[in-house]
């Protein structure tokens, strides 16, 4: 895999799910060559001792992050926890460095509601006010260009995706969403808590935060934003038994334009939302999209429903949570920023059974 | 496991999953003698060579549909297709036994719904208007002498159990109930098909049938007929990798009355509508029940949440859908109609982990 | 469940599985009654709040570890980390209170084995001499009379089960024993690790500690003792991604004497070896017994084969880890202990589906 | 994905696990082209309609098997039941289409041995006498020139890569060779079949054909054919609740030649054996490997362990059943028989998690 462009690829605090999804997808890349990762505490650790997936494909080990440079990056990803981003971004970005941040620190574009949903003061908001939202699909035209990307969270991707092209087109009461979504497990991140034991986690369900949950400001601000439209959203996520795969059952009203509208004439909504876009597939109406559809792959699945044919619309959207919910995006942005073929590095067919 | 009351019991059709739950459950049970067992295809075959967990517990082979005379039991619980409990219910009920259909043919009072939801004809329409719903707890009175039940679907127990509190109150919209439920695989039976394999369940997560799934119809209808209000209801059932388990988050907006009440009132509802109810925990406000401590035990567990303190309240209600949403609930029935201790059979905890 | 007979019980360190099933156990125990439960970490916590599963059932609360008079029990089950049951012990022990530890501090018959084993020392090897062996089927008349059990390890009760009939009849190479076994994951305990988080352990397995597993010195130590042969045991654990369940396959090679048997002999070994157990199940010849048929219940099933009718026996046995391999083989321990029916509190039927 | 060198791929009997694998490799193959699919029941199908993974990705729809001209093809793959490849294999073969069969009726030397194992006549002894077996790792140069493969069953791919070199190099006792093995549930195919439902094959664990199975005979077959040697081999498969992934725990006893070694030397037998082979990893001497790290990858894992340093020596082996086991094995012949790079089409890395 050689190329003309090679794009100098940084990855900090790769030691977690995002982290290996990364390498995995950056491995397979023509136009990008891994320069550095660091960690702080696996400094020295080779990356195939934790990550045996990755045995005889990578030689790297991790950098000290507290000495590692990584203004000798074109880019750097950060799948870090919430802060540890903004903390750096300066200081990068001066030196020429493009920022993707896999965290929260650069989601919103007003700095203060990230501070009230974060809890922690953003350190840098001149340049949060020029970071790009990386939801490409919704946003390409402003990533091309940014310096600092914030990746969306994986609720949040599905849905936007999913309630954008009914809110654009006025055809929803917008002050009632309902997003019922379910995360694999992988959503929790490599911690070990015992809540996401196989002895805990496996052959059960539960909800959890459905008030408050941080991706429902991140959500609802966004679609507020990019619609114009004051946005009512509930959002119910779930956990369930699956490592990888998330599911979100998107709830809307339809208005009296809706109201008038055939099932076709939704489901042409999202046809011409997504049209050539090679990462959304929209199925056709009344289809069951299935979350194994998508495990290892950068493709969401959306399908519309309209039960008994009454009045409110459904979409059911599934994506692999740890790709397009995370690290695939992030290299999708890398590839807009870089003027690369959007799709490389994310060509991989989901994995199925 | 004496006692002076012994209540004669047959099963027909015990070769599936509500089959050997029920023989779990009436192995343990003080009053209950299970006299008869019978199957079109397992003529002869011991249980326990079915079933290698009654090794040990359990002497008894199937018999022959055609030939075993079920006159002799007191109670006959049919554990079939839908179809064949409403053809032998007249001919036992003259002969004085009672009956427990685990399926649907006695779960509609009107039964001409019934012939469009299953699409078969009711062959006993006038038993069938005699017939108790088997849901104990919100219809205890009728099932005490009935001579006919018909035990609930498993998602309608849920949706029942957590939206009936609301509506009789009248403190919500009833014209658009949202209930959003999800069911381990148990739930399709132990049919050899595809979808159901462990390679096609396993590690994913779909919706299905979100446009007229049957239980649907049972649920709308049971609600109406007890609160005497027109229920609008949006049914989106999905398939999640677990065993057995069932989690429904059930979405009401408040009207005016319900808006007016504080969260504790509503709570209040839920409290003293199961007061007394060994079988229904309402847990606190604000908690999160996991399907995996309904496990194995009749015990259906609920909690409200009003998220943002909006105006919608929502219901995360779990059962294990073998047990408490089929064959505990039916013998929770068979208790009712014979006077015995409504938890004889239906001590065991759930299993957990 | 009243009886006359009512063993006052004890539990310390109920907080993982194994008190959870303990508690779970005895709760259906017609002559246990549960008269407190400590913890270090959680006193003052309710068990009910930490185990949802015991809602309804369970009024108690986990008292102080360090100001709970034990002295009122009349037994008490240490669910805890090796060592701390040993240092309990001489004091409970002198004021009559007899003690079923679940770890390993009393299942050496030589201390100093123990200590070089767990790497600590016996802090009462007086007391260690006249302990117990927990596996009632093979030190029944020991028990009976114990102030002090050692309840064996999970792995090691499906190996001397396995391998005591041919040892004991002398027909197998007892220096070269094999046995491949694997654990689902509750076997690791309730711990916060990596290792053993739904993402991890899901969907994979591996073997573990084939060089010197803790449960191979055990294990081959008893087997010695018990039939006063030199053993060569190999024992190579595996984990698999099941919550519960154990599953042994162990393989010797027969001597001239066993060659000299047909198959019906051999298996009339275990038949004669078990017979009048109701916790071991000898099935037939040439059976596959499953995990799932012991879910939840303390029978250990088994069954022998042959592979080409060749020179190598093989036996197949089965159990739930936390049950038969833990919680419930110490509950039989104390019904043998205090003379009550060997059943009482077991009589679950494993939970299939 | 452009090359000089495009060979025209044929698949027969693409409709099962092996199938949608070898779809998923060729998408990604630099120099093949599938030309042509074949399924008899369901001509006329889409492809994507069938596999929603591959939706966006390919355009194919299934030939009718009857009429699809496969000759145009360079190589045709046989996805199919035992007996269908070597059916067409004469009249292809004349054509000059060069053919690797899936399943089993090439995998034999002796035609008879095929014709007792698998209890069917063989229709082309002639042809087979020729077959390469397509083990690429210890066959490539037979392979090079084939014009018939018979792929390896996944189970003996582990156990001749596993104990080859200790046979090859006269180290062990062959007449008692020991494979303790664990398939993941696709191994079992895509069959409607009740075993393998979700809530039969779920959370549990059990051996089958202990005595007799086919790959039995085919792995003593091949090791006895390479090395001269007589073996006698205990294979015993189990069955274990993951979708893909497959363990094998080999156990060979260490002949004097082979005590008189150091673990150091042993471990060079297989560094050796496999130096230079990318699919082959040999982990140091004492790991784990774990199936997940295989999961959608060609590699095969193994390590050596000697238990306390005793007479056995065991291999740990696993792989990707669907993948190293079956689908990529034969997209690697494919690539040795047409002389393109032997990783074409086989890069992915392992998912994990």
């Amino acid at each position: 895999m050689t190329s003309e462009k090679q794009i100098k690829v940084g990855i900090v605090g790769g030691t977690g799910y995002t982290g290996v999804e990364l390498l995995r997808m950056l491995s397979q890349h023509a136009n990008a060559k891994l320069t550095m990762i660091t960690s702080r505490k696996e400094a020295g650790t080779r990356l195939d001792a934790m990550f045996p997936s990755l045995r005889g494909r990578c030689d790297l080990a991790f950098s000290d992050t507290a000495t590692a440079d990584l203004t000798k990056c074109d880019v750097v990803f950060y799948a870090t926890p919430h802060g540890v981003a903004m903390a750096d971004a300066p200081k990068l970005v001066a030196a020429g460095v493009k920022i993707i941040d896999l965290a929260a620190d650069f989601r919103f574009r007003d700095h203060t509601m990230f501070e009230r949903v974060y809890k922690m003061p953003h350190s840098c908001p001149e340049l949060n006010k020029e970071a790009a939202y990386g939801l490409v699909e919704l946003n390409r035209e402003a990533i091309k260009n940014a310096r600092v990307v914030g990746n969306p969270g994986c609720y949040p991707t599905t849905m936007q995706i999913g309630f954008q092209p009914l809110i654009e087109s006025g055809v929803v009461d917008t002050g009632h969403l309902i997003a019922d979504c379910a995360s694999g497990v992988s959503g929790a991140g490599k911690k070990a808590e015992v809540d996401y034991l196989f002895t805990e986690a496996g052959d059960s369900m539960k909800a959890y935060n459905v008030n408050g949950h941080r991706h429902q400001f991140e959500t609802a601000a966004r679609l507020q934003e990019m619609t114009g439209e004051k946005v009512g959203l509930i959002f119910a996520p779930h956990l369930v038994p699956m490592i990888r795969g998330m599911h979100s059952t998107l709830y809307a009203r339809l208005n009296a334009k809706g109201l008038a509208m055939t099932n076709d004439q939704l489901q042409t909504l999202f046809v011409d939302a997504y049209k050539g876009e090679q990462f959304i597939d929209v199925m056709p109406f009344g289809s069951y999209p299935e979350t194994r559809f998508s495990r290892g792959s950068n493709v969401l699945r959306l399908a519309l429903h309209r039960p008994q044919d009454g009045d409110t619309l459904m979409v059911l959207a599934v994506q692999d949570n740890l790709v397009k919910g995370a690290a695939g995006a992030a290299v999708q942005c890398m590839n807009v920023m870089f003027g690369v073929p959007e799709s490389e590095g994310l060509s991989a067919i989901a994995l199925s059974p």
